[in-house]
């Protein structure tokens, strides 16, 4: 039987999603959890890795298992074994078609920005943050330029093992409440470092040290150095994959409703 | 010279406001870091303590000094020494007659409470749980009866020090944003533990456990054992002091456009 979870987490306490021999990643916590509960261990799938210090509102995992549970017995019987950061928000049986990654058809991700004199305390952790004030629409006329398929290598991680640079990226909304800057971001699939790097720019943008038509530049570019240096992980949730309705998954959590 | 600071931080890692032997109460950082800043001791008042856990968006502190500082300069200098979750988030110099607690017509919290099956995990130790859904228009009858000038007895810690328990409350507003209850309250002081008293009791009548005319009993027991168990702090935010506006202080910090 394949199980499909969605799960939130915090990252600022992890290196990142993938397990590692520290253990101390979101999926070291996960299966060990899972392990936990289901008393026999259970490997997993995720839709998309998330780098270190980057959070999780809606991250989806499958496996498989022979153990039939009551879906909500596997979101409250792994939840004990989980740190208080981490949680399963709900579990759902899938076909065997189902693959969390392969399955999705896009990524959505949110950067939520401070602006402000002072750097953040309540919110340390959780947004990036500028003390110099930001131009909306120059970063609005950046964001245009970026939209659609594009060559993104000037925007890649050297690590990145994306057999493609070319990415579709179809929305990069920015909007403000208050102090906040929030740009929500969705492509078919993002490369390593892509949105940390593309938030780099448009802050520039954004504070007048570059034209929005630089960016135009930068993608032309093709080249890592090109681009401005990789923004803080601290503003960044993986907001979920998109799948086709078809599958009848959740498509959103409760702590959706806690961003800006 | 007098100066006033206003201060945000997240409560979870500190034992309260209040200067205490250990040294981990926000006080002995802001006084600690007022010192390094300074290179001389700083003794400082607040408008209001708050408990371990509970967080401040802008609590407002005086103190007296010889040094001539600009006054960003006090908030640039001393959040180099404080730690990540607290800021100082402006400073001012201020006549003789100001006094943080004293000068204080009014005292604003707020309570952000989750409603959902899951615990949280993004947003632990910032938001107070219930799984059990909520009735809005229950708790907005008995906040109505909790409204206006009463003995709050049963709504106090039995270590207040608090000269009356007679207090005015003058604002209980209850908004909702998705998954996110918000609790506004506003009176001339409070009690020691008394929102998170009168917090506990308006979620019993959300859950459909008491009556909203119950909180009329409670009131008028003026016996702490009427009331329910205190609730958690996690969600308990010191939004500030009320002063006349002629002091000429900012009442807001970029904070507050985080909360729900």
């Amino acid at each position: 039987m394949r199980i499909a979870l969605g799960l939130s987490y915090l990252g600022n306490a992890y290196q990142g999603w993938q397990s590692q021999p520290s253990g101390q990643t979101v999926q070291d916590h996960l299966e060990r959890a899972l392990g936990e509960f289901a008393t026999q261990p259970i490997a997993t799938l995720c839709a998309g890795r998330t780098d270190s210090g980057v959070h999780g509102l809606m991250q989806v995992v499958h496996f498989d298992t022979a153990l039939d549970r009551e879906p909500f017995s596997w979101v409250r019987g792994t939840n004990r074994y989980l740190p208080h950061d981490i949680a399963v928000e709900w579990a759902q049986p899938v076909s065997d078609g189902f693959h969390a990654r392969a399955s999705a058809v896009a990524r959505r991700y949110v950067y939520v920005l401070r602006e402000s004199a002072v750097r953040p305390s309540v919110d340390a952790g959780r947004v990036g943050w500028t003390f110099r004030p930001l131009d909306g629409r120059a970063m609005e006329q950046a964001a245009q330029l970026l939209l659609g398929e594009h060559d993104f290598t000037s925007f890649r991680a050297s690590a990145c093992q994306a057999l493609s640079p070319i990415k579709h990226l179809t929305v990069l909304d920015i909007a403000r409440r208050g102090a906040y800057w929030r740009f929500d971001f969705q492509a078919n699939a993002f490369l390593h470092h892509m949105i940390r790097n593309l938030m780099g720019c448009l802050v520039q943008v954004g504070q007048g040290l570059q034209s929005p038509e630089w960016v135009r530049d930068v993608l032309a570019a093709r080249d890592r150095d090109a681009a401005a240096p990789t923004f803080s992980p601290d503003g960044l949730y993986f907001l979920g994959p998109v799948y086709d309705p078809a599958w009848g998954l959740p498509n959103r959590t409760a702590a959706y409703d806690w961003l800006p």
